[in-house]
């Protein structure tokens, strides 16, 4: 069960851009969509990050390959249901030959098609259902079709994820709309999280990967289940301009705007992770810097006994402290140290609170919004974290998986 | 249970070492040992090696202290149900009290005795039942009391782990006995892993750290349950001596035997941990570094997907190699990278072998003991690392524990 996560509603349409989602045969249920088109405007600007995973799969392998020439992409290929990770050079020419299917439609390079997949790794991508069923994915294409890319793109999503959001510029409004799938970093078998995002601004390419990469260290890069990174992870950000309003460097109106959109997104993935039963914010203040905080953060974030603490609504502040005490930085000073659940003090200055009672802590765990604060003692800047509990649904859907 | 544990037999007294072991009353079930005393001869030398966690509990703060002064250390008391941790001033007190309570009985300065505990964090410990208890532990003391001390430092270990080892140096026999515990590196507001070995042979105190800083990166610092480290670890070498042999720098006959004795204490520590129903093995190979080789082997070995994996003894190589991708060194290519499941190889240089066969991986899988092997293919060092499967029974018991 999603903890406070809803189907999405009102999604705005983006000029500019239009979306399809058809079943072509993927998923073995027979009737599921599991191929996504969206198609951008020939003005469109496009910026995209990728998996840090070393182990990338083909479609990330190509992606990037594409991106490197000058033609812009126009079009965006996604299939669910099947990840083509480790599948060698069939999984390299299945992804190229999907980009060619569809540029060939459109008269376009191969090129300026850039493939995405999620799904089961090491199975061969079904090729032929892919490149036979682009006619009819074409026919579909709709500028009111967000909310069915959003399903299309679903592995074992509970929801569909999606977020519209506006803003005036200038005193004239512009529109994003973006869609995200993912329950785990990587599911049993399944590859991964993707992230889709529209906006009908004008912005340069080279500011659009600015504007980009800021979102997504507060967002993507933000959350985590279980540490896993996977092998398929890409986020990407069109700019359309269909609206007309032009956005310079560091419109903070409009990073704010799409930080909004991208933090909901992200944190949709994480209501909807897998076996999650608390969504928990981690906020590290009080340290010398970001990266520390952040380290910090993840340490607590990534513990297994602070989130079967979390899974079991207990206020188990020695875990959180141990958790603290072993992120891999030098300046952590335990007499600094002040811990926080919701408003409560668990410790201030690495010792018991004096009004601390045990039932306090109890009512904040007891919740199911959690936030843990960790206050350092040490500097002025900070990290937030996104994240889980672990419950015994975690190892069931992990364990049980395949069997 | 204990995954290919059996309860210690054929423990070797060492001369000039005597131990005992009784319950004061810390441990609520009325009767288990929770007291453990172990008293050197005055030649002894005695070195230590503590938690590198930032959050130390009282007993660590107190022994190091102890140990900075010029006078050896003669005797060590060690409490099992109650961790002294998180205790602040209380705490600090509460340990130097329990040392100076067991000097005078010796007419020895306090810091001659070091203090150890481990259990409940959080709680005062009950200094008055330890100091009344001391005349009796005392009349206790017995060189070949080791199994019952192995005993007495238990907290949630389901047998207690204990190993001896003869070895000939320049023709004579010099002994070595070791006792240890711990089944999670913290337990549910348990703290946590403690190991007490002791020779006969001579070495000079500072070549003794040596040793011991050698034996411990191969064994306590090469396993891991769920990558939480505690605020109360600690591991001490002591040589009595009595045997005459005297050991000087880099003897690898010595290094060797205390190394086995070692790993197969922390082993026993894996075996036994919380919820196992596996015993891993992590071998990397190939590597620049060392210290490469461990980060990889460590990032599989923590990794949630990994070990729920290892549970459902599911083959599941598209897991470990996002595990190795995401590792924290920047030379792994994928193209270079095999892998092995006992001796059937998963994966030659990033793709499946061409021979390779599901039901052989799954051969592998159901075994109780497992060696996952990875060849970087990129350098000649290596790390070899000892893990747990992640299972229903970590989470009972680390969601249950205090409710």
């Amino acid at each position: 069960m999603p903890v406070g996560l809803k189907a999405p509603k009102n999604l705005l349409p983006i000029a500019g851009i239009r979306l399809a989602a058809i079943h072509c045969g993927i998923k073995t249920d027979g009737k599921s969509r599991d191929l996504v088109l969206i198609e951008f405007n020939q003005a469109a600007s496009c910026a995209a990050v990728f998996t840090s995973n070393r182990f990338c799969a083909a479609p990330v392998v190509v992606a990037k390959e594409h991106l490197d020439h000058n033609q812009p992409p126009r079009l965006l290929l996604i299939n669910s249901g099947n990840a083509n990770a480790g599948t060698g050079a069939y999984g390299y020419r299945h992804a190229k030959e999907s980009c060619r299917s569809v540029a060939e439609h459109y008269a376009l390079e191969t090129n300026q098609v850039l493939p995405f997949s999620t799904g089961v790794i090491a199975a061969r991508l079904p090729i032929e259902k892919i490149v036979t069923s682009i006619p009819e994915l074409l026919s579909q294409l709709d500028e009111n079709a967000w909310l069915e890319a959003a399903t299309g793109i679903m592995t074992t999503d509970t929801l569909p994820k999606a977020v519209s959001h506006k803003v005036t510029i200038d005193g004239r409004t512009i529109s994003i709309t973006g869609i995200a799938k993912g329950s785990g970093m990587i599911r049993p078998d399944m590859a991964t999280m993707l992230a889709f995002v529209a906006t009908d601004a004008v912005v340069d390419q080279a500011l659009l990967q600015e504007y980009l990469r800021r979102a997504v260290e507060e967002s993507f890069n933000a959350i985590t289940i279980d540490g896993d990174t996977s092998t398929n992870d890409a986020c990407l950000l069109v700019a359309s301009g269909e609206s007309g309003v032009s956005v310079s460097a560091d419109n903070d109106i409009f990073q704010h705007a799409i930080n909004s959109v991208f933090k909901q997104l992200a944190q949709s993935i994480i209501r909807d992770a897998e076996g999650a039963t608390k969504f928990v914010e981690i906020q590290v203040t009080g340290a010398v810097s970001v990266a520390d905080a952040k380290e910090v953060a993840y340490t607590v974030a990534h513990s297994p006994l602070v989130k079967t603490a979390l899974f079991a609504s207990d206020p188990n502040w020695g875990r959180i402290l141990a958790a603290v005490g072993r992120a891999r930085i030098e300046t952590i000073n335990v007499d600094m140290v002040s811990l926080y659940l919701g408003e409560i003090c668990l410790l201030r200055n690495g010792l018991p609170d004096r009004d601390y009672k045990e039932e306090l802590g109890q009512t904040e765990m007891d919740k199911k919004e959690i936030t843990i604060t960790i206050d350092l003692g040490l500097g002025k800047s900070g990290a937030t974290v996104w994240t889980s509990d672990l419950s015994y649904d975690y190892v069931r859907i992990n364990a049980e998986y395949r069997s």
